[in-house]
């Protein structure tokens, strides 16, 4: 690993995902050059002030020539758009990765526009506080997480290779899998649980039967259990949208559970509804 | 609040809930004489040694015998068995108050049981941790929580004005409500949490398209989600089956909304995604 090196690196969107990715590398002393690219110029001058980045630019165009690698850490359905400017002004031999939670969309928009001698490794950095922009980046977000990356077909063995050292310098452990099947575990452990969230804390704050907000009564666990219908709703609006098929599937997988738990309540089944809730807590204790 | 005082303190099953009452109320000075009852003697022995109760008593009947005021703090399952026990040997005058997570079902238990100059206080301190038995006891954890009180019809106003002392002594503010109006806010913030958290774990840890356990992908919003999924089994299928019908309700409720959402997932309706999402995000961020 200590040959590791990359020459320019080019940071689309330099938030938390972005931010963290740039001051991983910069400490550990791989990258000679970054620069960051954004539609906000407050959250640029933070980055480089914070030394995120050594310079920016406010067109994502410029900010690519040069560089040896593009990470793209916009919202996912940006991606598109950005491609097609971006990859036509990338250096032959360069190679565009991201941090998209979706990967099968992300693919179907950037792979169409990918011209000869550019590669594309797709990538999904597990991790994330609910905290966004320049300001929250730090450079051990990625420590001991994983990365998942899903090549495709037409993507190259050096410049996959290239990405899971990346990640690995970063601190990561790399997992590379099919597109398929990420979109389904993402849709599993997190596109469904925000679902979730976002749909209990609807139903339970518009119950009105009391003529008071429920919600006021909640004490600890609830807030907890809840916490991640706060986040960002166009983020979510957009996975939702990207990843319909997996998370379609999951979500009645999860349904048809329900019933079946609501059934066992409605008929009083007590063994089963034993069984039922033990079941959970030895799969939920064996990931403490 | 100074002319409050408890001659003898009874608490049947000296574990977190019983066991922190019994020390706010010893911290505040406002109790002579505290005995402890329960099926182990190992946690009586541990209740004794943390100064939690002066004395002990395996038998339940034994303990309760010239009490001022007894505490249930048992699974609720057993409280119409305890009540049986308990109520022909408490003194005239004397309270019985309890912290069930459940109300209608203990008072449809205990109610008929009672004998004339016993007074019934059926309660539930909205507070707790993950952690049970005499040593997760302390005496700061119901500062600054709720308690409701359910008084029926037969409950006197004296009875249910000294058990609200008592908590608010303890440190937590009071809230007087029908005890319909409880078992529908608990199924709601808390019941229904806990049926969905066990669902999601059983649905995604039996998922086995991929032939391994997708749980290893979760990173901790996943976990922190799915936390209450740890709960013990045998309170929650208790709470399940004795408050059937309010979360059957709460559960109806929300499979509505999921099916809602469900739909404008599928049909590809972002603006409503955007305003669901955005509607629960205030919601949640108004309870932080």
């Amino acid at each position: 690993m200590t040959d590791f090196h990359i020459g320019r690196l080019t940071v689309i969107g330099v938030g938390l995902i972005g931010g963290s990715l740039a001051l991983a590398l910069r400490d550990a002393g791989v990258v000679d050059d970054i620069v960051g690219a954004g539609r906000s110029i407050e959250n640029l001058e933070t980055a480089l002030e914070l030394e995120i980045v050594d310079r920016y630019c406010l067109d994502p165009v410029e900010a690519v020539q040069g560089a040896d690698l593009v990470f793209l850490s916009t919202p996912v359905q940006t991606f598109g758009t950005l491609a097609g400017q971006l990859l036509p002004a990338m250096k032959p031999g360069s190679i565009l990765t991201d941090g998209g939670s979706v990967k099968g969309d992300v693919i179907r928009q950037i792979e169409p526009l990918l011209p000869p001698g550019i590669a594309f490794v797709p990538g999904h950095p597990i991790a994330g506080t609910e905290n966004s922009g320049a300001t929250a980046a730090f450079s051990s977000l990625y420590r001991d997480k994983r990365c998942i990356l899903t090549p495709t077909p037409s993507t190259p063995a050096a410049a996959l290779e290239t990405v899971r050292r990346m990640w690995q310098v970063a601190g990561s452990e790399v997992v590379v899998m099919g597109v398929e099947k990420h979109d389904r575990i993402l849709a599993a452990i997190s596109h469904l649980p925000h679902m979730i969230a976002y749909t209990l804390v609807n139903a339970v704050g518009s119950y009105d039967r009391f003529e008071e907000n429920i919600l006021e009564y909640s004490a600890g666990g609830f807030r907890d259990f809840t916490r991640i219908a706060s986040s960002d709703p166009t983020m979510w609006r957009d996975i939702a949208l990207t990843n319909r098929e997996a998370l379609l599937e999951m979500m009645e997988r999860y349904e048809s559970f329900l019933a079946e738990l609501k059934e066992d309540i409605r008929s009083g089944e007590g063994q089963k509804l034993y069984d039922f809730f033990l079941k959970s807590k030895l799969l939920r204790d064996a990931i403490l």
